[in-house]
């Protein structure tokens, strides 16, 4: 990677920020790959800096191309792309704004920064006509932004659904194959190293909500930010629940899920939103386990259409970004650019109360006679429409005296429901006294059947 | 689509040659989508005509629009983009060259023309720095070829598995859940139009085998074509060979499978091939079933990636030439170009007899003592490592007198070894008179373990 080359063509410059496992790994392919990446090019990559935060420690490469001033390091006019790999928002957004505005391409796997800020770092790109790349913002190694941008460019998507985070999908496949619980399972990951110390952002939805605004944004070519997206995280989700999933034939996931609907007022809007979710085992969602990642694809001329992978670690986040440096690079040597974004469409975000999902809501009730019926009242009286019911009888609760009222479990899977009727339905419940405790409400995704 | 626009933007101009199934979809989605498309594309398109054999049929549209004269359809001044759906080599041939060589893009779906010409058409467009799209060529509406191209350009593809062809997919899907042998599953296939009415490109694996050339060419940035692909059909898959597969917890598919190889000469070389092979139930192309296609990407940093969907009809592949039309007509209003032909690897295509695979071979073999020790040494003379074997009784065959020799029936499944030595040692298998006859050899793929 010299600057001077046999055939005597200008290199395209590149800093990369943060050099973490992703960082590392990218300087690594960077390096052993040169010849390759130049043949697809058509130029030579030349690193102009790694840009970290402590000095001292030994990277393993010429200390001359490491600096602590990533703006020093953006700023250089032989850089002609930006690899943003530190994280955080407020370090990167001035750099990245500043990269754009001085017309260079700037390739992030910054979801949380992109979640945010894409309508200022796109007018900023806009302003140069500059490139702004982050297919490893999502989904790791797995192409879903390139596919959705340019490959869907001339469908309809209508729908997308993923499993983006591989913490929470980890910790759920393990409870659904261990019959464990939360906590434990959550321990468990930590010390595998597949939950990380604060694991917050992951098991309360905080990073598949960010992936879901980006998704969303750019399969329905409107604004979507983080703030936008209903999130629920996966802590309520007990052993039990597993069960019923089981004797359901399905299985619970994360899901982020990105659709076109027709709002309240009659105009077409976009829900986005994260949460668990039982999911039949027949869905091709429904076998992605582990740490790994997939996104299901539905489009009007399309159908249905499923990317699966690796969501995370070093070398295929490395792998995502490579490609992204390769386009921008390939731009930066011919006179291309790659589809800004597009909000042509300005769809409105609909609230979850437009949303109707269908409901697996499980609770504690007085055995007696009536329950039921009453029960079902309450379904109703909130126009909620019932799909199916299921009573088993349940154990006395430890510490109950001999004289404590028998109790039964009553499950019931509703038809397509409104969040609010719902909500409405769950809080009638338990104000009925034959109504010890409604346990878990779940919602179930991806049956064909309403 | 008119020429005259609001915003006075020239529109982008397309010419369609052939008015098929595909054709048809493809002229529905841009004019039912045209506001959406203009504004993905910064340009409204303007169908400029659409090329036809038969004059006197009625298509439901402007008959000034429908002419029975490609070529002059192609030359006119205000087509922009050229999308080929007519299929056939001859004919669309030169047309595409004609029009790579005045400066148009090109946007096909026509594998085998691809397969056999892409150096002469690469060539054309370089000429004019023009672009040719092909998404639709390969897996229908799955986005395959992009993906290679760009988002894979980072990285270093070592393997493409595909299911590639939904016609012997179902055949092999119905042969597997009812037991039927082939000519009935094919007579079914035909009746309910999943078949041609002359199968032979699908069931032969030819159509496997083109989009194998193009995969592997991609992948691998060098040049492939039809001829290299070592190719088998599915005729002489039998129900004995599921039975033997559900044994080994296995399914059959046909797959195309590219990937880099050391060849005898100590270069890196590429192989491509299509046959039927036994496949895991646990491998991802597995559960692959009816039409739908799938395609595995396992590459040195993004790890193995999958992509799924259905790979053929009218709207699907559609779905495939519109995205390559939008990126086509976003060039054509920008500066850009896609990425071109990458040939800069140039590995050379090694021959089936350089590649190693593990072989399940069943055969009927005398029932009396010394047998399994004579074959077992005929493996072992030829240096094929064996890794199990079952021996099971055979029925005495139909029509065979009471005196008949009692026979059995004997699978060995060996480690990985080459065609050439598996060979050799079938045909010492034939010539041994304690074999009566070696009943069919199916290559093992996707077990990790060797």
């Amino acid at each position: 990677m010299s600057d001077a080359t046999a055939s005597g063509v200008r290199p395209v410059g590149v800093a990369v920020l943060g050099m973490g496992t992703v960082g590392a790994e990218v300087i690594r392919y960077m390096t052993e790959n040169a010849e390759a990446l130049a043949a697809r090019i058509g130029a030579p990559l030349a690193l102009r800096g790694v840009a970290v935060r402590d000095l001292t420690r030994d990277r393993g490469m010429d200390p001359e191309l490491v600096t602590a001033d990533p703006a020093a390091l953006v700023a250089r006019d032989d850089v002609d792309v930006v690899v943003e790999l530190m994280g955080g928002i407020d370090l990167p957004r001035p750099l990245l704004l500043d990269a754009l505005r001085s017309g260079k391409a700037v390739v992030t796997a910054n979801k949380a920064l992109l979640a945010e800020y894409t309508d200022e770092l796109a007018d900023a790109a806009d302003s140069t006509q500059s490139d702004l790349y982050f297919e490893a913002a999502v989904a790791g190694a797995i192409p879903v932004i390139g596919p959705l941008r340019r490959s869907m460019a001339g469908d309809q998507v209508e729908r997308v659904v993923g499993i983006v985070n591989g913490t929470t999908n980890y910790i759920l496949s393990e409870m659904g194959s261990t019959g464990a619980d939360y906590s434990e399972t959550l321990a468990e990951a930590s010390r595998l190293g597949y939950a990380e110390a604060d694991p917050t952002a992951d098991v309360e939805g905080y990073d598949a909500a960010a992936k879901a605004a980006i998704l969303a944004s750019i399969a329905f070519h409107s604004r979507v930010s983080a703030g936008d997206v209903y999130r629920e995280g996966i802590s309520r989700i007990a052993p039990a629940d597993f069960e019923s999933a089981r004797d359901m034939d399905c299985t619970i996931k994360l899901l982020a899920i990105c659709e076109k609907l027709q709002c309240a007022d009659g105009t077409e809007g976009v829900s986005a939103r994260v949460y668990p979710a039982l999911l039949p085992n027949s869905h091709p969602l429904a076998a992605v386990g582990g740490a790994y990642n997939a996104v299901v694809v539905e489009a009007e001329a399309a159908g249905r259409l499923m990317f699966y992978g690796q969501g995370a670690g070093g070398s295929p986040t490395a792998s995502a970004v490579l490609g992204d440096l390769v386009a921008a690079a390939r731009n930066k040597v011919g006179a291309g650019r790659a589809p800004g974004e597009s909000t042509y469409a300005a769809l409105q975000v609909a609230s979850m109360d437009e949303v109707a999902t269908r409901y697996h809501v499980r609770m504690r009730v007085a055995d007696k006679p009536g329950v039921l019926a009453l029960v079902a009242a309450e379904f109703s009286n909130h126009g909620v429409s019932i799909a199916q019911v299921r009573q088993t009888e349940a154990e006395t609760p430890e510490g109950a005296g001999e004289d404590a009222e028998p109790t039964a479990e009553l499950t019931v899977l509703t038809h397509l429901a409104s969040e609010r009727a719902l909500a409405d339905t769950v809080s009638a419940l338990t104000d009925q006294d034959a109504v010890t405790d409604v346990t878990s409400v779940i919602r179930l995704e991806g049956m064909d059947t309403e």
